[in-house]
């Protein structure tokens, strides 16, 4: 079969603009979807994965990258069977998984060691007109989401849902959300709409208003010691959307006994917690969590759709690539920035 | 009513050798009991207390120090139904909680803000005669355990057994204990009664047969890099049980993805994990654990009783108190310390 060439926009080299690409597909196997790319999402990883800042391993040029992906299935590999020509579906940080090994048979595909990342290394991804993937890492979109808004929710949003699954937040759980960004205004909607007490803390005493529109009761600001204080002790479940290694003391001590850090912000550097004193007399659990698995992907679209749960976007054409790039690199966006391709 | 009078072995001043003292017993309250200590365990935590390594809050002087208690009712307050005189009861860390706060309510008696630990402060513990605690946080011995080997299970037993519990361990998981001592070989057992794969981690090689014994299949030499490196990303869960600080990333690089490692050894110093390259990618849980609430100390009694699990326990006369504490301060004891009154 004739490799797919496809227009698409490439970093040449570490840091630099993009530009157009004639990009060849890797041969549609027999599990593979060709996707016509409609909206891929700008993730921060994309960018530090352009600007090189994880390493070799995860940056080879010429990179597209771009793992926020929504398109209609425009071909079917000989054994894919559930989806069909023409659907919708969203492609997130990884488009293959082995399914077979025991972290895809246990549920969690995002932590299979032979699995594919959509846009790491030498994998090329979905700030392209088509991309390829497995069909059974390509989610048909319910709906009730609009195709513009759905994909942050590949990456950004099933990285804050799942840890809500995975350590069991309860209706009437006290929820703090760190960090009113990306991740965060999505994790706000979340816990609303889980039953949640909904506490948003954010260094920016100005994200109040939007912080309650997302579905934030309180809000905290960090700067200010008081407020820091006064809430010490009762915070259920906390989650930590910065991306920047925090004064860790200040924030377990928010936790009430018993209480969780999960943490979901890229932060470079440790957590460091004492172990006598906090971890141990108050019970804490502190935690890392990263995208999901098949099984939470799914929940959460059905979640969402429910709920009429969708991040705020900016919306911006694929020939303003660029900006929206530069736009992520600097935090200015309010709060996730999409290409209409 | 008047106070009841009652031969003790206390530390005059810190670090001091115990010496006869007699303490006077709080009043009997409606929902106390009296017990004639027949046997009372020596946890590491009583010569921190004693050293007043812990800061003056833990250490009053005098202090009668011990709260691994076995022993029988002797009298009985007014509102006291389900214990009767001769009843064999234990008490461990704590000898009151609330039972209202929101803690109790969770059936986290070991949390309680307004409980009273059974030696800290100025609260006097087992090396007595007689002592007196609230009734419902006095548990029945079955039957079926030695009362001379009883004791340790009301702090190290339930520090051990709590967090398989709290942590959901299951039959099949592949379980690490780090430590072969006190706590340790009493975690050994509960894994391998759990149907736990058992992993005993220890800087004593010549442990390797005791760890066996007591439900090890696999023993790891911690200062053999080797071995170390061979078993790294297998265990599902990790309990943590020395009393120092570890070199954290040797121990993390051990858990597969989404394992857990819960911290039970009284390390003064931060546990510390780098975040994106460990914690979030491997999604690990690191987690602290102190004694249990009474429907896990219940259920560690029956799960015991079943299973016929108890420490390994050198027990001597009172009269050897100064000796024994000698012993657990040194780290000489295998493996658990009790002395009979």
């Amino acid at each position: 079969m004739s490799k797919t060439v496809t227009e698409s926009w490439a970093a040449m080299e570490p840091k630099a603009k993009v530009v157009p690409y004639q990009l060849e597909l890797p041969t549609l196997g027999p599990n593979d979807v060709e996707v016509d790319v409609e909206y891929c999402g700008i993730c921060h990883s994309d960018v530090h994965i352009i600007d090189k800042e994880w390493g070799d391993e995860a940056s080879r040029f010429p990179k597209v990258a771009g793992h926020e992906i929504v398109g209609k299935v425009s071909r079917r590999g000989t054994e894919v069977k559930e989806l069909q020509i023409g659907d919708r579906v969203g492609i997130g940080w990884y488009r293959r998984a082995c399914l077979s090994c025991e972290e895809c048979i246990e549920g969690y595909e995002n932590l299979c060691p032979h699995g594919e990342a959509t846009c790491f290394g030498a994998s090329q991804g979905g700030f392209a007109r088509k991309t390829i993937a497995d069909a059974r890492v390509a989610f048909p979109i319910p709906k009730e989401i609009p195709p513009e808004y759905a994909g942050p929710l590949f990456c950004g949003g099933i990285t804050v849902f799942a840890p809500f699954r995975r350590f069991g937040v309860k209706p009437g759980d006290h929820v703090a959300v760190v960090g009113i960004g990306g991740l965060g205004h999505m994790a706000l909607k979340f816990a609303k709409a889980f039953g949640c007490k909904v506490t948003a803390i954010s260094s920016s005493a100005d994200k109040i208003n939007e912080a309650k529109e997302y579905g934030a009761s309180h809000f905290i600001n960090s700067s200010d010691e008081k407020q820091m204080k006064e809430a010490q002790g009762t915070i259920d479940f906390m989650l930590v959307t910065v991306p920047k290694k925090l004064p860790w003391q200040q924030y377990t001590a928010l936790l009430r006994r018993n209480g969780k850090m999960a943490i979901v912000g890229a932060i470079l550097g440790n957590v460091e917690v004492p172990v006598m004193t906090e971890l141990m007399v108050r019970q804490l659990t502190i935690c890392g969590s990263i995208t999901g698995g098949r099984a939470l992907i799914k929940d959460m679209l059905d979640f969402c759709a429910l709920h009429q749960i969708f991040p705020k976007c900016e919306v911006t054409s694929v020939n303003h690539l660029n900006e929206a790039l530069d736009k992520v690199r600097e935090n200015k966006v309010r709060y996730r920035m999409v290409v209409k391709l």
